[in-house]
């Protein structure tokens, strides 16, 4: 029997172990997609208690606290926080095959040097041990940045966003960590939604350009991927809510009269039909500067947002109320990008979808469009397994998938999506798993055993390719 | 090499075999959704030959002979039952990595302490061994129940039943276990059907409501489910055929009018949105009511029933003949549950899909609707693999996906959805499966190896956890 | 650790290795569906050098160094075809994990006697050896066969196929390796596409009927499939792209009304609904006369085609631009199986998904139309992993998903689906495979330790049944 979470963790065979410790783990990482705040690493934030870190933003910790039933108020409502992180603890025996109960264990390794079994009777020698180490300045946001070994960081920002937080942190030299912004126009392409007049307000406003037609809008987005470019910015990241809404024809519908009535309606009138043109036009639009400007472009899709809205009156997005919409756009994904090929529209971009169902498709489909654009690897990238399959089985999935579609040695590798700033051991989790996955393929004789290849291989998954792709 | 099917069949890890021998294999069986009927029970039926107990109902089997190429005849046809069963026997053999394989061999140990193997030559000695067991008293219909330590059974009742048999063993003393119907009113739903008129009529008259309007026929269930409630039933079914059928809006069309057209046109010329707006208006009226009485909702979806007409006109339903629609509905569900909730008419429920494609979008959307409401447990809980999911490899996909999504240690754990008295031997299936699941983790030191806590996790979900979420 | 790809590749029990080496090892194969052409084989080409065999038509290849960021020029271009050579093997290291590194070193040790790695460093000395080789008669292409120990070979030919090269392969007694037509529709289905009335004109040549309505079409085909069926041929094969299309009702459109409507349109203005109507019809008239004959009707659905129609344009079809539809059609697929068998026109019938999470849904289709024919066999079959699932993984989620469901014993097997002659080594792949997973199930205790009943399950798998099914 393996240790509980060891030196080996998840590590079966010697190949793997070998991989893992003598190359994945002492590879920086490139967090190219992450909802951390930028405010917090400017003004290098330091917490209270482990609460504040642990379970003030993260709804997925939320979810599993409700699944134990956990009383609301314990969990987003005005419990002490050492009341919510009791909850927690009480919670985490239940969560047996939950990645929360690896990556909570390794976080408690790796940032507080715990080693641990957190449930009901440890609580409290665990919250004493966190908060007193949370109190040094070594905890300090860009200390745990740094001690992560992290080299680049990607922030998730509305065109809207003054990014004066990533300016300051453009100009101060004192942080050798490069933060970026991430380029995320969802709210200037769900033009069907209750406030999309205030939002394209407040874009004009930012942009300093009257926004009233579809030129407009063009000019202000065009406007803010030149400042946003200007920061470093070199990747932009799209949530296809729902579904891939592509149509084949515009079907004599107007995306420039479609967003004069979005804008007059404020969403309230606008169509499926509509909805779909208005975002291809769109789409065609970004896809072009995104490509001139050398950026990836990020698809996130097959999310159902606010599926329940009692809770989404009470708390409004990202709570822990979305789910899979389980609707397949992989064709319709497959005509966009078609669409945005023969435009001359398709930057660098990388598929994620929600349902792991998609997996094989999705490697199918990214072959389609391959091609050399001088960096080796493959133009259209199956992303890392995401959001409800950022655990062990799906991250193998997802690999097993892209390793039989694909290149597997081209595979730009794992994304944090994090929204705390000790949830980089995702990428032990990530780097330990893909070993033991390349360990048992030569275990097994599938692939030779020639560490030197391996090592190759593992390092460019977890590091080379993902700084090739996205250029950084 | 294991021997087949011996002590420790299934379980790997020495964790494992000590889970299930010391804690699961010992605990009594809540068979909370089964398709046994009730007069068998009432009547204490016993069984001239095996094929009568183990062929005459099972349309697994039958189908599992058509694929062999046995002869109809043989089947469900007019075939001596030593015939039938000779013809089972001939294709045992063929069905290597086949549940029933496993299923028929179990039952064999445990009911006849037959321990060879099912084939062409050990036909005849069977037969005669069963047959002859058959003959006494300990395999009566309640000795079979008592024996396989069933606690409480929950049968599958139309509200048009006179519950006569439940009435019954509700006054008799003498049987020890709890026999209670379940409320299935997927008649009253499917009033696209031919028949309608005459089971609205039916339902009528066992309810003493002459049903007119769509008022009377709620107040027709309502009365049902009061008098369900009074023999001790806690829980309704839903089989929510071909797909879930929910619409947004009801687009201008009237419940009340949909229904008086369709007991009108006996079902004829109703249309999908007029039946979607009937259904939905049904299941807010009676999720209210469930509600109420504090019983559970299942909800079984995803199939296409009667798939071959030709063979439906012959042998009428639950033949063999349904299949996996393939028909993707998590949204429309979602939608579903959305609505209910939002009208505060969605009791705990339990959602089965037949598709397994839909295990991970489930786990995420169970997410949306949990809640405290006192039990500890998930609100909406991601039920047990069903149907053609039942075997190995559907429990531990279903089981990883749960776990992965939920709280794992929250799980209701296994149905036995079963058609005849020996089928128990499907829940030490499914504890074998499912401690072998919980010991490779142990093993590979993803959870700790403290023998207690796992005790307590796999008590709950093979029996605490039901109780508590049923209120048995 | 194993060797890489040494004796026991892909065997890990014992069972499994007596299993593979004393039994499926030294069967024939039975390649009933394959993409290479009858002129080769006729004409008993030789090849001057591995690219022109290896490279020259295999789209698999293609793809995987397109993932690679190969130029275009070394791939489809007018690079020589050493350069072609040369850029495939640079790319081999990257492909862990795909099966085309398994396939190709499979190949090379098959039939070059070749047990290096490929990789730049040996693509010299391959490139030589392979060359020398290809230059001696034992690699000519009737020669590649016959060692390949195949019995009978089915091409895959268009109904205005002349045959000539069959005719002539009927003809010549000096090669012992059966070879017959596999007659395959499509283009006559397809009456939406451009170019349909040209096709149809040479549709008419080749039978000498001159075709103006539906039922000269009808007529034409008829004399085609007699015509085929005088050459040997059993099976019709269906590449339903997209997705299956089938109509409950006809809405009252004419199948004979639409196809004169397309010849005189060219296809330009078929609706999606009088494309389902016209292929319906069409479907139960062929699976009439396929029925009659005997045949098996093989159909190969879910592929969207031609994804990129820049791509499309420069290199045309089968270029390896195609991907997963995604669209579920088993619902669609379930009633047009109904509907042949309610007019006594469904034949014998094999279905492949291009989508794996059509697995399971597909196991319970084909139980709804599996009978007694006399055969012993299910009437419908669950066809083997097929394209982007033709690999490890998907086969044993194939099979897995087969035994399930269905008799894993009445499995018809491995289809090579090759466009090479050296592409046999498949069938080993798959019959390693399938031995492994049968000793898994063995050492686990699933099923008895019994070699002989074993090894007649593995040999009916391999070649019995399969001879069986398709009557060769």
């Amino acid at each position: 029997m393996k240790k509980f979470m060891g030196k080996n963790f998840l590590l079966k065979s010697e190949v793997a172990k070998v991989l893992y410790h003598n190359y994945a783990a002492k590879l920086p990482i490139i967090d190219y997609h992450c909802h951390v705040p930028s405010k917090d690493i400017a003004e290098n934030c330091k917490y209270e208690n482990i609460t504040q870190l642990w379970l003030g933003g993260d709804h997925y910790k939320w979810r599993a606290m409700r699944f134990c039933g956990v009383d609301e108020e314990c969990i987003t409502g005005s419990a002490s926080d050492y009341e919510k992180f009791k909850a927690w603890c009480v919670c985490m025996p239940k969560l047996i095959g939950n990645p929360l109960y690896h990556w909570s264990h390794l976080e408690l390794q790796r940032y507080f040097d715990y080693h641990g079994i957190i449930n009901a009777d440890t609580c409290d020698e665990i919250w004493a041990l966190a908060n007193e180490k949370l109190a040094d300045d070594s905890m300090s946001v860009r200390n745990l940045i740094k001690n992560s070994n992290v080299e680049v960081l990607c922030t998730t920002d509305d065109p809207a966003d003054t990014l004066e937080y990533h300016k300051q942190l453009a100009e101060d030299d004192s942080f050798g960590v490069k933060v970026y912004p991430a380029f995320r126009p969802d709210k200037a392409m769900n033009c069907e939604r209750r406030g999309f007049r205030d939002y394209i307000a407040k874009l004009g406003e930012a942009s300093g350009i009257s926004i009233v037609t579809i030129d407009d809008l063009k000019a202000a987005l065009a406007s803010r991927i030149a400042f946003f470019n200007e920061l470093g910015c070199c990747t932009a990241d799209h949530g296809f809510d729902d579904y891939v809404s592509y149509l084949v024809s515009t079907q004599g519908l107007d995306a420039a009269a479609i967003f004069e009535k979005a804008l007059r309606t404020d969403g309230n009138e606008i169509t499926a039909n509509e909805l779909s043109v208005y975002k291809t036009e769109l789409m065609i639009f970004l896809g072009k500067l995104y490509k001139d400007h050398n950026w990836v472009m990020q698809i996130h899709f097959g999310v159902l947002r606010n599926a329940n809205s009692e809770m989404f009156k009470k708390l409004g997005p990202d709570s822990g109320f979305d789910t899979i919409s389980g609707v397949n756009c992989t064709m319709s994904l497959a005509r966009l990008l078609n669409r945005l090929n023969s435009e001359n529209a398709l930057p660098r971009t990388v598929l994620y979808s929600i349902n792991p169902t998609d997996n094989t498709a999705l490697g199918a489909l990214t072959g389609c469009f391959a091609k050399n654009d001088g960096s080796g690897l493959p133009y259209i990238q199956h992303g890392s397994a995401w959001w409800f399959n950022d655990n062990k089985i799906g991250m193998e999935n997802q690999m097993t998938a892209l390793a039989n579609a694909s290149a597997f040695g081209n595979f730009i590798g794992m994304l944090t999506d994090s929204r705390s700033f000790i949830s980089y051991p995702r990428h032990e989790y990530f780097r330990r798993i893909l070993c033991n996955l390349i360990g048992e393929w030569v275990e097994n004789g599938e692939y030779p055993d020639d560490i030197d290849a391996l090592a190759d291989i593992v390092m460019d998954i977890c590091y080379n390719n993902t700084k090739k792709f996205f250029g950084f």
